[in-house]
Formats: C-alpha cells, structure tokens, sequence
C-alpha cells in the first residue's frame, strides 16, 4: 500500500502551514514538484517552504505539468490533463518506489483543485491510501488581510470561478467570494452598489491588496494587476464583491 | 496602541495550527478565553492547545460569555450581544494592562464567527491595532476527513447556515455546505438525489463521519448527532449536500 498524502500548504506564506502540514512533509519519502515551464518560481516556492520548514527534507522531485488542452471542450480538455498528470504521478512514484510520496498543494485540496481527482485516477493503477490535510485558502488569507468576516450575521456566501461570474452573472446573496479569475470577470457585472476587496499574491512579501467600490476600485485594479503580472511572470489573486455595506 | 490578535486555530486538533498561529500565541502577552457555563470542556480544549504549542504559555484569563437573549428578534439579540461581549474583552485588556492581548477562535476568524464585529466595538473605546490569523474551518476539516472535493470541476459553492436553509430551502448550485445548524435542517429538504457528507468533532479523537443518500443516512446522522450530543454535553458538526455525484 502507498500512502499518498496531499497536503495544503496555504496561500504562499510559510506561516500558513499547519503543524499536521509539517509534520507530514517530515514523514513523507518523496516530495512531488510539478514544473510548469511558465511558472518556474512556483515550483521553487515550494523548495523554498520544504527548506524552510524542515532541517532535513526528504527528497524532492520535479515532473513536467503536461499542458492543458482545449481544442475538445473544457470539460474534455480538463478530464485529459487530469489523465495526463496522473500518468506523471504515477511514474515518478513508481521510477522512486516511493511507499509514502506528498504532494503540496496551494490553498487546500478541496477548493478548486484538481490533486483529489488526479489521486483518484492513480488509485485505479496503484494501491493507493489516500490522506488529504487541509491548508489556508486564498479566501482566507484575503478576508484575514483585510480584516473582514467573509459572511455577513447568519447569510450565505458563494465561492465561484472568473468564468462563472462572467456567463451567468450574479449567482446568490449578498456576499461573492470569485477565483481562477484571469479576465476580471467583474467588470462584466453593473458596479453600482457593489464593494470589491481584492487581493493578490497573499501571505507573500509582494502581496497587494485593493477595497472600495468596484466602480471606483475595478479599474485600478485591473490597472494594478496587469503591472503586477508583467513584473512578476505570474499572478494568484481573488477578490470579495459584497453588495451590502460591511460592518 | 493595543496590538490584538485574533488566532484562527482550526476546529479541534492541535494539528490544524498554522506556523504563524503558534508564532503569534508566543508573542502574546495575554490570552482571554471565553468561558461558557454550558461549554466548559470547549475553554480547556483552548487551554490545552495552548499547553500543547508553547512551551512558556502566555498568561490566560478567562471571562464569562454572556448569554445571547432572543426576546427583541435574532438580529437586535446578537448586536446587543457583541456589545456585552465586547465590554467583557474591555475589561479584561484594561485590568491585565495588556498590550498584545489574543483570542483564540474556532475555525477561521472570517467565517461565522462574532470576533471581528466585536472587536470593532473593542477598538471605539480602546487605540487598537487589529491582526487576524487564518485557520483551518471545519468546512475545510469536513472535506479533507472525506478526501472530498468541496467544488464540482468549476462550479460554485455556497457555504450558509442551518436556519438558512430551513426558512429558504436549496440555495444555489448544486453544493452547498450547511454550518450552525443546531436542528438538522436538511430535514426540511425533500431528501430525493441528494447526498450528504457530515462530520462531527472534526479533528478530534471522538470524530464522527457519515456520507451516504440523505434519504437513508439523513435519520441516521440525526439520532447518532443526539447520541453524541448527550454523551459530550456539546457538539460541533457540519456536512455538504451535493445534487450530483462526486467524483
């Protein structure tokens, strides 16, 4: 049996890892890196926080992320790339022999990432334990940054993507938490009324933060945001649109 | 200037510590814990965390939680509330003298917890510099004990409350994540294509999970919820509906 751990490692900081994080980093046998060939520094982020949390760190290694393709259709093309990485999972634990390998995931495991459905996929051809730890979400961190409740007295709040956002709209409440948004999906909303808190690179020394109202705010940020990304290579953001006054 | 620090510390295990939460509890000079007459075993949970992470605690003081009354309507009840919680944090930082007081919070500091309101009643009568440190919800817990992906590939999610649910049934979409609920609202659903995923004590040693078709686990999770409940003296649950399959 191999025990597979994923473990959430939070928004960027160190100081978003849990104690069952580290101590679970520390039992691991293998660590696996994705490359992405555009976001080099991600991957050294995550040598960085090993290092950084652990005296003697197990080994790491590196594997290509295969590209996501989508000539087929975003569903299709998202089921292909899991299939993909899977594939990579899989050699590079078999090429180590790997009895207990982790993954570090941004965020947590269970908020828009794809680690629980590619693990699912290496269960079907390796005997796999699978143990998932929970990790800082950028809402978190971007709520905690600003020192705002994510949710107003006893209401609902939604977590949705960029996409979703711009082809359908406002989806319910008052309060809307939006990720994996490249496009500033919120310029396709009617701003009047509505408040944005904006966040980008949370937890990190460059972090940027951004609030007021989105007809005031929006533009700026889109403005900020392309600078950022230009100068960086790369950009995590999220944002809070609330349609009431916070307290 | 008053340095307060609200710690987000997770939803039971000393495991759900972030690295910044124990470097914060450190730096502390007091630790106010909230004693609820009816919860006691909630304030040593608190303390024993604390015990557990620091070698040389903080001092730690408790103070009584005032009771929420309910005779002038939900909302008027809660700010008033607040108010009389806040005055007790007043208290306790004035008699300390504390100059980098901190809470503790269940969970996430952002996420149906009074803390931030309150401590914007603290800082009208106190020069107060507010800082705010993420945890791990029992939203998060919940998904990770599962190995569950809180979202379906791209879709949204709405996080709401037991009464919520109760006074205006389904949400949003096709998950949504039910918190606070004292009285086991998925009741009032027709339970028809619906799952459920729940998760008592999440993290602790006496966790309790149940998934399954709500029609058939739903009356299940309600008498073993009883039976917990009794045994304890208190409970912390939450649980995920989906009306799709996950994967």
């Amino acid at each position: 049996m191999i025990d597979l751990t994923l473990i959430g490692i939070g928004s960027g900081s160190p100081g978003h890892l849990t104690r069952e994080g580290a101590a679970a980093m520390a039992v691991a046998d293998l660590i696996l890196i994705p490359e992405k060939a555009a976001k080099s520094d991600l991957a050294d982020l995550r040598r960085a926080l090993v290092a950084e949390v652990l005296v003697t760190p197990p080994p790491m290694t590196s594997f290509p992320m295969p590209e996501r393709r989508v000539e087929n259709g975003y569903r299709q093309g998202v089921e292909e790339w899991h299939d993909a990485i899977a594939a990579q999972w899989e050699a590079v634990i078999r090429a180590h022999g790997a009895a207990r390998p982790a993954l570090l995931v941004w965020g947590d495991p269970s908020l828009y990432d794809s680690s629980l459905r590619i693990a699912a996929r290496v269960a079907r051809r390796l005997p796999l334990h699978l143990r998932v730890i929970p990790g800082i979400t950028a809402v978190q961190a971007l709520c905690a940054a600003h020192a705002i409740p994510l949710n107003d007295v006893a209401q609902p709040v939604t977590i949705t993507t960029g996409r979703q956002l711009s082809d359908n709209g406002w989806p319910f409440g008052d309060r809307v938490v939006v990720m994996l948004d490249g496009d500033c999906a919120f310029q396709t909303l009617d701003p009047q009324g509505i408040d944005i808190w904006w966040g980008a690179f949370l937890g990190l020394p460059q972090q940027m933060l951004m609030h007021g109202p989105l007809a005031e705010i929006g533009p700026k940020i889109i403005e900020a945001r392309a600078r950022a990304r230009a100068a960086h290579g790369w950009i995590m953001d999220t944002y809070l649109l609330a349609r009431c006054a916070l307290p």
